[in-house]
């Protein structure tokens, strides 16, 4: 169980074994499938219910399309076929007898829903329609990872239709904003926000937009997205309806998904070499309680009854009474990411008191600063996971244990916010930025705009164009002060390359 | 939006009226598939929320396995294969690529569960193992229909591994248990319970038990069935354990589930001509409050302010406020089967009052008893929803409406509970028991056990053997009084005929 390689040795390695050794996930008997087991599921529920609870709050309703579609449907926008054939999975047989036309399995649902929205949509008093489809997809990708790549994955994917440009494009960015929240709240996650490049953009987008988490190693993972897909499809899919001006008129559309990729991020940015760290908001346990000493009388009662306080505080909570050794447990519930560990003897209970451990982690500077030659010395710094014990009266159980339990997250989120602001450095020639990003850096560059210039940097360094920071894809007056660092030309803008999982 | 086919005229289309109309759901582009609108899939949250309590609560964790199951892996069970083959989608390509091996869109999860179990249960220690997944499953069924049969579908399904015989059969019966709860206390539905024949059973199964609720039109519908497989799967997975004589043995297994189908029943079980009837515990809208005079000063304070209160207690509900006319809004909750509306005018507020109207529908006399001649005289008896019109003191609105969504939800199970044992009758000969079925009842059966009589029953009356009632299959010592009705040799068990869904 506990044969986790470390992060500094092999930091793909790690996070395969962190996975699978926790019991998060299991291989599928077909290449790229994966079976997300209980302890991982526990924690997709925790994310589904926070985030469905969210897009409802923004007035979304949930719905459920079908997850075989016309191959012909796919073919209706040309950049969506373009970006999504090569990896449809295709039904084209019912038993022994052969379909008149292939059936794509869902990469993602757009054009099912177009085929809906053009039945539904009649009048502007129709409008907005907001809809929530939580489903699986299927994307028959080659390289793939447990959670950060698998041919299918779990996600919800949001689509709307609306009168205007002006308020679809708000409500791209209402909902991307639901996911920082969303980020920073839950997952304990900073993130680089952006607008994605030309050339990265969802297939069949205007524009899209993406959160960017960054990983230990310091690799960009894209997280999450929404998309203002203009008229691009309720055009072709001849959605319409009669305006105000009692027109018939096209309506504009956004799309916007997270999946179980969040799980990799999530496990990418906090867990260590000792296993999972897990924030408390999206713990299945939040606190389990050891007995010291079970055998003394009174020690059991009293662990089970101060569990009970917890659990009725709203904290997950339970003890370990198996017959393994405390060592053992406490070992075992560092690996499980479990954020708070009480330890209870006779002694303490003498005392009305117990110890408090919290299971932070630690980010590893080795992992994170891997190739950066400069920071050789300091690579062992915060390579041990950081606990701190603490003694607790038992009669605040509840207040201390919630307050520690905030203290977790919050001191999480804050690890990953300084790992990205480290990590973001500003580079002003090619060669700096190959640097940069093969060290594990998120390389900030002046740009023309090109994706010429995206090309040399894919080439030369397999590194990509993240994102252009929300910030500045947002301030229409914003002129960059210095040359583009590729090719020397004037700028347009700033943008993001790191090498990505 | 009104125009509902009635009952009495034709029951098939009344049933996809009513679900169209009031957007539960729609066609899918791809022949006998379904969009779950999302009024549709309210009911449905509901339903899985209210089910995923009570099966967490029996031990069991959710996981979720993969979607793409090998076809070897398909034809492993011998009967399995047998069962499934004709209505599996096959993946064959991705993109233009041919797979060395299609893969079989799940038909249910039996296979690729038992390949994870293999992999997981080492010792006695692991036992039982408790999984339940929810997800979408294909059969490509020819004759569909929305909910009832469509080629994909949601659903729930259970897989269990036990040590003994005796504990994996308790287990089945246990969790036929949870449903028959689920269906009286969520659904307000009573069916009939009991044990499949050979030839009904699943595919693969030792023993199956089923739930087959009653339409209105006296038809069953397999609305959950419950499974014991032995060791019919563990043996071919090969599935081991090392057991507590230190002897490697294979587990003993159970399977079950509940689908969408379940909404099919519902609306089967309750509704009438004038649209939905929804048990309260299971409507996404349990009141709606309905202003008359609504330009009146403070009438939409009030409302607004009754709603609050209800809300506030627990209860789902909101105000119409739209600019149609009370009339239009009486009508349109009844359509969508609100199971309580309230009307709030000024005289009501000067009187401290409201009135409060049941939803409870009336089940259709005239679909029930088609064709059944010696009752032709009280067809029209209860083809008129039954309203209730009771007059509220505001200050005990909470309460009062409260004991009114218990009063529907316990009418809505009585009528239906009414409904079943009416039309369950006794049948001694062939010649009745084809009366019986014809005229849309459930005909109880003598039998004396062999498929060639159920066969008989098939091909003259196209009515099938739904179950043999639960009391009778676990009774070991029952005897059968009469001789089987179909070849009138000795009979073994009773057995419900019926034609079905």
């Amino acid at each position: 169980m506990r044969e986790i390689t470390k992060r500094a040795d092999d930091f793909a390695r790690w996070y395969t074994d962190v996975v699978i050794k926790t019991e998060l996930v299991d291989y599928g008997p077909v290449k790229g499938t994966m079976i997300i087991r209980p302890y991982g599921y526990e924690i997709w529920e925790i994310i589904r219910a926070e985030l469905d609870r969210r897009i409802k709050a923004k007035g979304h309703k949930n719905a459920y399309f079908p997850l075989f579609i016309p191959k012909s449907f796919i073919d209706k926008e040309a950049k969506h076929i373009e970006g999504f054939a090569p990896e449809l999975a295709l039904v084209t047989h019912v038993g022994d007898e052969k379909l008149a036309e292939p059936l794509a399995v869902r990469p993602t649902s757009e054009t099912v829903i177009c085929f809906a929205f053009a039945k539904w949509l009649n009048s502007y008093k129709d409008l907005p329609i907001l809809i929530n489809q939580w489903a699986n997809v299927v994307r028959m990708e080659k390289t793939t990872r447990p959670f950060l790549r698998t041919t299918e994955f779990l996600w919800q994917e949001g689509h709307t239709l609306h009168e205007s440009q002006t308020e679809a494009e708000k409500h791209t960015l209402d909902m991307l904003e639901v996911y920082v929240d969303f980020f920073k709240e839950i997952l304990a996650i900073d993130a680089l926000y952006g607008q994605k490049t030309e050339s990265e953009k969802f297939a069949g987008a205007h524009t899209s937009y993406t959160i960017e988490t960054i990983t230990q190693d310091g690799k960009a993972l894209q997280s999450g997205t929404s998309h203002y897909l203009a008229q691009n499809f309720s055009v072709p899919f001849d959605i319409k309806y009669l305006s105000r001006a009692n027109k018939h008129e096209y309506p504009h559309q956004t799309s916007w998904g997270v999946s179980t990729r969040m799980m990799g991020a999530l496990i990418m940015a906090h867990s260590d070499d000792n296993g999972l760290v897990l924030p408390p908001n999206v713990a299945p346990l939040q606190v389990r309680v050891i007995p010291v000493a079970s055998h003394k009388e009174g020690v059991k009662e009293k662990c089970a009854e101060l569990v009970e306080t917890l659990v009725k505080k709203g904290i997950r909570a339970d003890a370990d009474f198996s017959d393994n050794t405390p060592g053992f447990k406490f070992a075992q519930a560092e690996m499980l990411g479990i954020p708070i560990r009480i330890e209870l003897g006779p002694k303490d209970i003498e005392n009305g008191q117990f110890v408090l451990v919290k299971r932070i982690g630690g980010v590893c500077e080795k992992s994170i600063q891997q190739g950066d030659k400069g920071n050789k010395g300091k690579t062992e710094k915060d390579d041990k996971p950081k606990k701190e014990k603490k003694i607790i009266p038992l009669s605040k159980a509840a207040t201390q244990v919630s307050k520690a339990l905030k203290e977790v997250q919050n001191f999480l989120y804050t690890q990953n916010k300084n790992l990205l602001s480290k990590k973001t450095i500003e580079v002003d020639t090619l060669e700096k930025l190959g640097g940069a990003v093969e060290s594990g850096q998120f390389a900030k560059t002046n740009w023309c705009g090109l994706n010429a210039c995206e090309e040399v940097v894919k080439q030369k360094y397999a590194a990509s164009a993240r994102a252009i920071p929300l910030d500045i894809a947002l301030d229409k007056k914003f002129k960059p002060k210095k040359a583009c660092a590729i090719c020397g030309k004037p700028a347009v803008t700033v943008v993001i390359f790191a090498k990505a999982y």
